[in-house]
């Protein structure tokens, strides 16, 4: 038998919490899920510093794969004998579906922002580059590793296939919605998977959503609003990230510092500080060799270094208020002044973070990210976009919300012995609104 | 007021998946919280290897010791007004739920019996030795961090204070339980806590459950058979154990052997290796540090070394059958000598491990680790034990259950060049029974 | 003690799916639960015909007010010491949230409808009238049993009271959304109650919200656009409604035909048709009654009669098509006239029914039903009104919606033995759209 | 297409909130559910009197029948492929999974033993006679209600069909125990039904269950044994019931009583009266129709009659205390004669009760109501039956546990003018322990 089609004696199934059971009848897949680069994501959790604020958040990006594979295992399971579907792609799916999030490493968002990184570029290394995963995917059919990695990458001709894992309403955003709220233990994030997909239909190159579902479509939608404002933009998650992005900075700037020496080389990040970094350095750092270094980092004579390094691994976390820069930036300048007298360097401890979300956006051609918008299918066999039938959904669709926010180490500030820069400091930052504990 | 009286502003919360919200009020507990020593719990896993079996169970002791420390605050709430219960020591109690799980190191189990530790010593010296928890509890006044101390060893004097946080039927195990549950998706785990805290009540110097919930409680203690059997003694878990034991055997070896020499020299097992562990290091040695140095490890000139570490890594576990070795000893022998003369160390590859638990034991003095059996409060006043009430329980009580299997490396066995010698080996496995998969 | 402050010797608890525990420490709280009146409303089903559609739906109405009790009995613990709060309303609070609903007759809506009632002014009467419960209340204090019907009639004078059970996130709307949602099986419903009883706070003469809690407020609004569509309006129950309603029509009609006589008098509805019910009569007629009369009229010589009571009773429903009276006047005439000409009087066969919801409101003084809309409490102590602070409540904000459907009996049509007038309807309502199922 | 091989154009689905969706594609079950027959069992609670102690529990027949329909749905969707399973019985067994309690009357359990009825007899009735689910079936194929019969008789010749719905681990048993424990809101009565299902394989003729499966079936066990003895055996359900049976004696011993009128005539119970039950009367009698004339005979003029029911439908209940009649002969004998002498009934209002549950047994060849027992498929293949390999099910295996209570109200006791057998009495009572409130 042809290894594409091989089949396990037994289906294997993963419990799982939130699907209850991920089944796995396919010998590739099963390969798949043993190979040492997928093994890797049980060392990468899934929300980074969210577990600063939600302690309960502390799975892997292993977790959230196997679940997004188990949605694209159950939609198609429901495509299977519906006109428009080619159950040829089957396993081309259910690969993509497994390995979307292959390429991401510990801390994601601040290691691409500080060493201008992308996950993506690297999802498809490993797929299509000399790894154990490339070698299985091959054996399927010469080219197909690079059909999964197209798929991934949104430029597999079969958009239908690509929609499945990368639309508004796909296995993946579907998957960590349920997987973060079961997880944090919040309330949000939970709808009506099940109904969402009896009603989802393959129609030429898009899945669609018969209309009767569009009440569980709506409530899905809303759930990653909340979702978005409640847990992905929670302030403290962002306060850890702050600090971690520093730490990237300060070490980074330390190593281009000709007369600085650390203790111990920094031997995993030296090709993430000269901006060259070979795939299998990437796949060396993984959270626990970060967290070692943190380790390490807090006993280096840099006291800036030695400081944040110490504030993340302790949760010591800066405090924040409301601050739009775009409105106040003479406030801003004058804080940048004063931190600067009273010996407290802003470039490391003022800083402002912004996060903005589009919770649901109809299709405008030509922007960057853009994707598919959700079409209902109506009784009459004719589609209708999301935002024109439900009021709710139009009310949030295309607007962006933008939430802007200071951070600085309310502690330091406390100490600071000049007493009249100490007062005009905390007089700005009073004058913005409540301080707000990191609790 | 008195740091001991001293109440935040407004209560804080943190969301828990399990408990729905953990409550804080008291200063002491929220800087207790803060503390470094307790923020370090955040990186050793509750279950060690059990993510290996279980992909959702990657929760913390951090996450673990907020929940007991919820439950003891709600017994304590019910307390309150009852005779026998003195309010005065409710913060002893709450910071002796919080901190029972201090000195756990990362994979405690296979480091305690590799390196001879005991991590109830170091819970003890993280609270009475020189540490932020240790400041922050003499705050309270002097010799309350001992106090606390003595809580969690069971030394204290006021055993029902102790039996709270130590007894057949406490605050720890009715965390673990359903925390456990939860995290690894299993439908087993749950019992019906908010019940069993509305029948406890304080009797001098034990906490007694009045008979009308008696059979929450048999639910509970099914609960925990089921749990031991199905989630903690998983034979793919205890695999993983086998494996990170030999793993630690190998270095300590090595480390002893002189002509070996480590590339990177292994800092922060040095005192491990030598018997002499201090605090300090023991506090740095967290699982991301261990994780490390595995993964250089995998580079070491050693075979074993790196083949081990290797397997632990990308989970390439061992096989096993079920295998008595008592009964089975000239199998045994015989497997031991074959192995050898395939050239696979048995002592690395060919390996024994039994687990066996005694769900629920009625009291017999003199034994180690006694615990005090449940009693139930009868209508008429009296007390009287659990198994002499409840047939289920009686059933398994006092009834130890041991369950041996042999492991090994079955892709080593399928390499072995001499067939003979493979063949013998394979007869001997299979004549066991069938080899299972670590799935 | 006085009798309104007298307590149980042990808390007694109602083990409640939704709020696991409902918890009753009053004498006044057991005495009430206990009358007749009271235990009357376990023969009332919440939903009235909704089990038709989503058949675990079968809950009471003495399970809902118990849980509106238990919800303010948790609100109230919260405000205890507070300011603005005077906790001397305690008891009255209590009462009128268990009592809130006791007036509600069988499948209210309809009989509310057709034979001009108003379950309201019931509840008042049998608060104030003479029963069980006006005679507990009194015992309290003399005139407390008016003040009880004055908070649910919203007429007392402390407004902070009323709005308890009363506005637009009252305890009544709390338990309703969720029990609701438990009891159907539905994933709409939820929100975090838990943390919604954390942020309210009485202020003046209304509880406001913390400002923090905004989007658990969010949810909660949605959670109830959400049931309103999916469940309450769901088209297979209005079509229950419509023949149960069309059934009162017909029995009223026969009843006053001077020439036709019930084979058995029906001696429970016969205030009901002449329009002059007394409480002792009201009390009476539970939903058993009203199923005995239907399964006795399915025998009763009127065809339209038994014909309805028979659809009722075996779930015979009608079909519908999306249809607006307003737009359609010529459609609807000619529907009429061949239901005449095919001998299906349209009175009781071609029925139009229109469901409306207003999701949240913001205050506009004069109107009907007005109930004041949610407040936050902004960091600077300020209140906001809150669709101006989120977007998505203003979305829906103001907004009524309204859905019209025309009902009729799909097998009769099948059956009409005229060809062309067979024909010109099924054209005619097929033009409308699709027909739907009733499943 | 023939009638048994219809499907529905789109598959149909009932929301549940046990099994989430009930699916339907067959005509046939379509067309069963549709029937007069099986929407009666909307009007009968799947557990009687429960819901005056739970007051959750007021979920119907119909609700429990789907939930068995649809369980045997997926077993057999597992089993479809596997050897010793002949797809052909597919339909008959849903179709026997569906209607097997159709013959349950309103309180069968105090119904069938005053009037020495059995619902068996009249599922069996409903199917062969002259009924619509009689139609449906015999248009499948003539003689295919005698085998849905069968099946449900358990004397259908292929008992692996029969094993479905009854045997000690079957469809029916699996979903009251989860359906029960969720609408009663108890946190018994979970257990892992999805692990359940895939571990179970068709051998002969029988349903075994693979070895690695056990302790998801200790779990059921359990489950079991928790639900009998917290809800199903519950005093406070017990002390409705023994009110209930007596009104039903009351009445009908008044029937029988010549000189004794009723003020209406009891049409609906005549039959049952006399003895002489016919199926069209049979299935006229639902719980409607029993609480209407409960309220009637509220107004009859014998005292025990309107008593009796006036404390049915207002729940005031009897009280209890343990008490062995086999052993306590002389008290009981002595309370008859003082409970006479004080002018109350014994023969009403001094009832014992005894409740009794065997939670597994093994096959005891010749004793009324034997289950096969359940059986594990070892690895070698060999069957073990279940209580050999597990210590806990051992433990309860075979034995029958018993409980006693005599009822009696309070209230009448209380108000016993003779001080002295007032006093006598209750020093007896007391005598036996705790008077046990009925909350």
């Amino acid at each position: 038998m042809a290894y594409k089609d091989e089949q396990l004696n037994e289906e294997k199934v993963f419990k799982d919490p939130v699907h209850r059971y991920v089944h796995v009848k396919d010998q590739v897949i099963w390969d798949l899920i043993a190979a040492p680069e997928f093994q890797r994501l049980r060392r990468i959790k899934q929300l980074g510093t969210t577990n600063y604020t939600f302690h309960g958040a502390e799975h892997s990006r292993f977790n959230h794969s196997l679940g997004v594979y188990e949605i694209v295992r159950r939609i198609i399971y429901n495509f299977q004998d519906r006109p428009h579907w080619n159950n040829d792609e089957r396993l081309l799916c259910l690969c993509a579906a497994l390995l979307h999030d292959l390429g991401h490493g510990p801390f994601s968002h601040s290691f691409e922002k500080v060493f201008k990184l992308d996950h993506e570029h690297f999802t498809k290394e490993i797929i299509v580059g000399d790894t154990q995963i490339n070698k299985i995917l091959e054996k399927v059919s010469p080219g197909f590793a690079r059909k999964v990695a197209d798929v991934i990458a949104k430029t597999y001709e079969d958009q239908l296939v690509v929609s499945l894992i990368s639309s508004q309403i796909d296995a993946d955003r579907m998957d960590y919605l349920q997987r973060d709220a079961y997880f944090t233990g919040v309330s949000y994030g939970h709808f009506d998977m099940e109904r969402i997909l009896r009603v989802m239909r393959p129609i030429e190159d898009q899945v669609v959503i018969k209309s009767t579902g569009m009440h569980a479509v709506e409530d899905y939608i809303m759930s990653r609003y909340q979702m978005y404002w409640q847990v992905y933009f929670h302030p403290v998650t962002r306060s850890a990230e702050v600090i971690l992005s520093k730490i990237l900075h300060r070490a980074k700037y330390l190593f281009e510092t000709k007369d600085f020496k650390f203790k111990l080389e920094p031997t995993h990040f030296m090709s993430f500080f000269t901006g060259n970094v070979s795939l299998e350095e990437y796949l060396k750092l993984d959270e626990s060799i970060v967290h070692y270094y943190f380790q390490l980092w807090q006993q280096e004579d840099d006291e800036i270094l030695s400081d944040l390094c110490e504030r993340f691994m302790n949760r010591r976390l800066f405090k924040y208020i409301e601050f739009n820069p775009n409105l106040q930036m003479n406030e801003w300048m004058e804080l940048y002044r004063l931190f600067q007298s009273a010996g407290i360097d802003p470039e490391y401890y003022l800083v402002v973070d912004s996060s903005s979300d589009l919770p649901y956006d109809f299709y405008r051609p030509g922007e960057e990210e853009e994707r598919l918008p959700i079409h209902l299918l109506m009784p009459n066999k004719g589609l209708k976009e999301l935002s024109r039938h439900s009021d709710i959904v139009e009310s949030i669709s295309g607007k962006k919300r933008t939430d802007h926010k200071l951070y600085f180490p309310m502690d330091m500030l406390d100490a600071i012995k000049d007493e009249t820069v100490k007062a005009k400091i905390k007089e700005i930052l009073h004058g913005q609104g409540e301080i707000e504990n990191v609790e």
